[in-house]
């Protein structure tokens, strides 16, 4: 029989399995450097298929984890999976927040062919609407204020069920697979710290996927995204000194009014003249009463630059205004990196082979256009550029399911069918790469 | 007998009682508009000892009054009043935060004299500390979070002294007595609601009194008070438009930023040539998450000035501010009145008849400057104010005592000698004025 | 004969005395507005060849004209055109600043093609080393401080040169020329007029060419242009009311502080998720003395956008910041539009056939990339866009030849070899449109 | 003959000559550190009467000028009084801003005394109106743009004056008299370079004199003065980078920018809770053209403060904002203290002295208020300052006299009666000190 036919029949075999693991994931949601639950579950099942399994400290590079939440929420985390159902052993080394997986399969002399699967929640609320599939269905997150609404819950299933069909054809595989379950994407928190763990540094062919909407040529499939912006994100904290605003307003450090000066001019960065730059301060709360000189003040900041100089550029202005005008107000001021994503350009020759290999052997539909603009930024990006610098080559591909609502929406729902088709998109290139 | 030496009998002679009265007020400490439980027990007190009595309504306009928390808190304040043991009786009017008693005397003819007696506690949660007197005996306030941190519960059992020694002098008095229990003079936003309802425009005479620190020379009483600053206090809400700050920034209307513009103008308002002026955004709050547009700003904002002149002049420089600020960002600002004062001149008559008395009938040493510096508002002011505007004469007494800690701060205490030396001054002045 | 070849002769014949028209155009440099013995002597050139001439009023309608100098400077213009040989007669109609000229050629039935060549000088010091050609030749500009730093002194004699070419083959064209030579691009003030006028609207085909440094290749000539930025000029002036600063800051209405306010908030405008944006505030003069509230503020703005919808969008915004700031200090405001361009898009089919008739026809070499970059911003945009907007096809052709300095630079000097070519450039498209 | 007698009828007696003197002064008109044909006449005079005189290095110390004019405007201003008959000795050496002249007389042991004269006159276009009684007497400014418009040619020719007197009566005086002839008051330049030459340091009584308008009670002189704010004037001066604003916006460093951001936060620095101050920035000029990033922003600011240490609270704040607004655009930031005055407060016993003998001696009306306010700036306040350091005693007279206009007004016009009274105030002062 052919090979890709074989894999189109085991992916579409092992897919109603992976549907209640969906739903299972969807309902116990956990948000970034919390998925200890997921990943507990994620190891068990690659070490049961045979796969050299990695968890806690051998995923992500501890001290390069970015935005990760206070002891208490983690420990809170923990006790939550726990109860919830964690395979009691593996989710034991993801305490604290060590969360990630990554599975290896090795077939001898060939290339490194990496996948990445990304999986964790939002902090969104879910819709319990009875229109809400998953409301109706039942399996609508039961952790209040975490929601899979990106569709990350499909990403993991998934992964999984490429690591099932790829154990099936391994004979023919001639290489190393690594599967990446990533946590932490959303807030690109995660995926640098996997790649300074050096997982990315030995892979000739990355790939990566995500949900998308249908379009209106009724595509199943675009083999490449652009339009990654790099970008940096950061908490900021000015620190001064309160007074009584009435009495003796000379004797404060005001830290609000730092900020409000810092405000006007970070949105007042210069436009750069070789390319999109963004910047917003999303978030501002500072100060402790009407009557009070503020002491206190914290940001939410972040840049953006369609590539990652210009990006650097936005972060290097920001970063002097912040630190003067804190002195210009007598203020300290700290700020922490909570995320970041380079821009990501897709290897040409990498997205013809995935387009040519869905057309031609699994019968799918490919967009005209090899491109899908993402109008965001993803940390994929650290991956792909990873890889690319070393002369390997790497896409990040859209798979095509019609959706109920917009990404981050409570009502954000795909349809299931992704799962099946991402399976043979990924297991037909790699096999295609490795055979 | 000498009727000053009776109302100094009298005065110790009620002590006692009056506190233990204090330390019950002190342990179920109220905030402004919540006084419930502390109304209902001075309006019981005052009708046992035959006051005409004004309640609920009777006391303060109802839509004067500013700076009223929303429904269910003032619903929970009342709930918990009826459990603390309120009066089952009068606290019915209070509920939805009508609080607050007159206590009418009524003598023949003759002068109308009004006291006022706050009684409002601050949010600040009170120290633990065996150290801290109320903790030590066991007074402390039970409810978390609300502490009598400015002596209002001596000067409401003060009131209440005042009101026992008079009716046993009745006979020597001629004309009026009005004994003013006011809510919410914290963030001053009790006052102005009494003096809309008319409450002041009969008075001929008018007497304040709050605790005050001792000074060097061991005085008991300063007789009038100044520095005290007129003042708005305003709730500021922007609204604006999220929108993606990645995607779409051109489609948001920045309510954080248009806050951020109106705090740097804010500051900017020229001072004026005439006097002290104040401005202060002592809290912002804005913005929903990093990568959207914020849509909406909240900010405490506070002018004051020397005189009311000039704190109009801020007031109306502030509310262009705002006004043009939002605009220029296209978003909406809605502005609340949340408290206010004006500028406040003691009578020197008056003064002087206090300070004699105080000298000569009660013993007590009087500071040998009058006036003592307020820097703060006091909303007593709009009392003052109106008297004075109607012909008669106003001041706002220093009563000294030894204090622990400054006011609003989480150790404030201050002597209970405190109460006997506030009655005699109140009742000797107003036996000297209606004799 | 074929015509390309006659067309080429000719060009080369009436190069030589171009040449000397040229070098006189440079040392009597005029800026805009003020072309006065410029449009004065191509007029007359234009009435000796046989052309029907428009010239003052007929040319660009007055209300539409932008940033024209006060009036004491073009009567100061006006007397040195005369004291410099402008022609008397049509030097007349120029005066008050209504300047350049239209030549029109008919042919009976056919298409309008238009042609356009910008005349005005920089307000540049040219410089008078040896190394500067212009200098070592002895026709440096005499006006000080007004140079042709851009090159129109080449367009202006290309346009005569086109004149003569075309009326010595205009037996074999059929349709309508018109050869508009406008005033005041520099700033973009002047293509605006020209178009509300309404002579742009029956062309059918419209050229125009800009000087332009050699590429790698080695090219002669690129067809189209693109990167042109919308944009808008504009005046501002605030007006307020001066105090003194010591005594009564509080009377003063501070138009340099709202200049301030403004100049934050213009560099903060958002930017636009649909492409390139930019602002700028290039001046700012305020106030009149150190101790004086300042009563007035001038400001140079200008916005710019990859298009037209995003230019009017900065536009849209920095208009309601003026207004608001204004009014937030209590000042006035007034604006004036100083200079506009629009977008521009060529004509893909126009620029071909000049690509084709360039290389087939001339001999010349044509540039890979059909389309330059400006990275600034003309308005001749106007005219494209009129003419497109009426189904016409329209381009701006960059004409190559070696610069010994960049454009506005006061060494700047272009070869003169741009004469022949453009002109041979110019009248092979006209011929094989009008054939 | 009674020795206060004496001094009244010498006082009258060299009036009409110094009349002539001030008209003459007036009329050849300097302003600051350009008061060279002025301090020549005065030195000569000195000479001529007999007084020990300093001149040129001896008087100010050169490093201690502020506000000093470019070489080029001295120059012309020594070119001009050359031209205008100054001395042709004296002038010399006030080449290059080194004026003001000191006369010394010394009477052997007793108190050293010192009076101090202003000579400089306004940048202010003097009225040529008929009602103006200098243009009508043809003594209006010859020197346009230059106007004695405060009075301080009438104090210069005072101080003649009082040193003709003191001359007369040396016989009966007792320690030494310092008559200081100070340049460059206005924009308060000058006084601090005497200070810091250490003339101030061994005196034991100080009198300066300003002349003032009438007040209602008709009175001659107020001995002592109020209300003087300590300031500091600075000249700012940012450089940034300039690039095309449309091309490469993100090159610039916008001192246009850094310099508006200042502005915002200069006005917004915390007013103090001690007492008034100020702030202004009255003028600013930035920016070379409409579409260049502004490479440079020129600055005139100003703090003041109701006390020296209230000034310097606005003045660091004031050069932090500098400071840290240039670094947040990459700017440079230069500071140039252009002037500056400390807060006065006149010695109560030398003012009651000065009452006394006015009233006693003299016969002249003593306003009832010792002080008068003076609302502004007066550098005379580092010589007071000094002398009370050191326990000396100091004040500052008002002498009052019809006005026609207010100080700084094209039209001012002091009545010249305050010659002769200023003169008998001052010596009758210092021969009760003396005697």
């Amino acid at each position: 029989m052919d090979m890709y036919q074989k894999i189109i029949e085991a992916a579409d075999a092992v897919t109603p399995k992976l549907i209640l693991q969906r739903r299972d994931f969807h309902k116990y949601a956990e948000p970034g450097w919390q998925e200890m639950r997921t990943s507990s579950i994620i190891a068990r099942q690659l070490t049961e298929l045979g796969y050299e399994v990695l968890v806690g400290e051998q995923v992500c590079l501890r001290s390069a984890r970015m935005g990760v939440p206070a002891e208490a929420v983690l420990e809170n985390a923990y006790q939550r999976a726990l109860e919830q159902g964690a395979d009691e052993e593996f989710v034991k080394v993801t305490r604290g927040g060590m969360t990630g997986v990554i599975g290896i399969l090795r077939c001898g002399e060939g290339p490194t062919v990496a996948l990445r699967f990304d999986i964790d929640a939002l902090g969104v609320y879910e819709s319990q609407d009875e229109d809400h599939f998953p409301a109706a269905e039942g399996f609508a997150s039961v952790n209040s204020g975490v929601m899979h609404a990106c569709g990350h819950d499909g990403h993991a299933v998934s992964g999984l069920g490429v690591a099932q069909v790829l154990m099936q054809i391994k004979e023919q595989l001639h290489g190393t697979v690594k599967l990446i379950f990533q946590p932490s994407e959303e807030g690109v928190r995660g995926a640098k710290s996997i790649v300074e763990k050096g997982h990315l540094d030995d892979v000739d062919f990355f790939l990566g996927a995500h949900t998308t909407a249908e379009d209106d040529e009724g595509s199943d499939v675009t083999p490449g995204s652009t339009g990654a912006l790099a970008t940096g994100k950061y908490d900021v904290v000015f620190t001064g000194r309160a007074a009584h605003a009435g009495g003796e307003p000379h004797l404060g450090r005001n830290a609000l009014q730092a900020a409000a000066a810092a405000v006007m001019s970070l949105y007042g960065i210069p436009r750069h003249g070789a390319g999109a730059s963004r910047i917003n301060v999303g978030k501002l709360v500072a100060g402790s009463g009407r009557n009070v000189i503020a002491d206190e003040a914290f940001m939410e900041l972040e840049v953006r630059g369609v590539s990652t100089e210009i990006n650097d550029y936005m972060c290097r202005h920001a970063m002097q205004i912040l630190e003067h005008t804190a002195a210009m107000y007598e203020c300290t001021v700290e700020v922490r990196e909570m995320g970041g994503a380079e821009a990501m350009f897709c290897t040409p020759e990498l997205m013809e082979r995935v387009a040519k290999i869905s057309a031609e052997k699994l019968g799918l539909k490919v967009s005209e256009n090899l491109l899908e603009d993402m109008g965001g930024s993803e940390d994929v990006s650290y991956m792909t550029n990873r890889v690319q610098k070393n002369g390997g080559q790497a896409t990040f591909i859209r798979v095509r399911s019609p959706q109920k609502a917009g990404a981050h929406n409570r009502k954000y729902d795909f349809d299931e069918s992704y799962i099946p088709k991402s399976i043979k998109i990924f297991c037909a290139t790699v096999y295609d790469l490795m055979k």
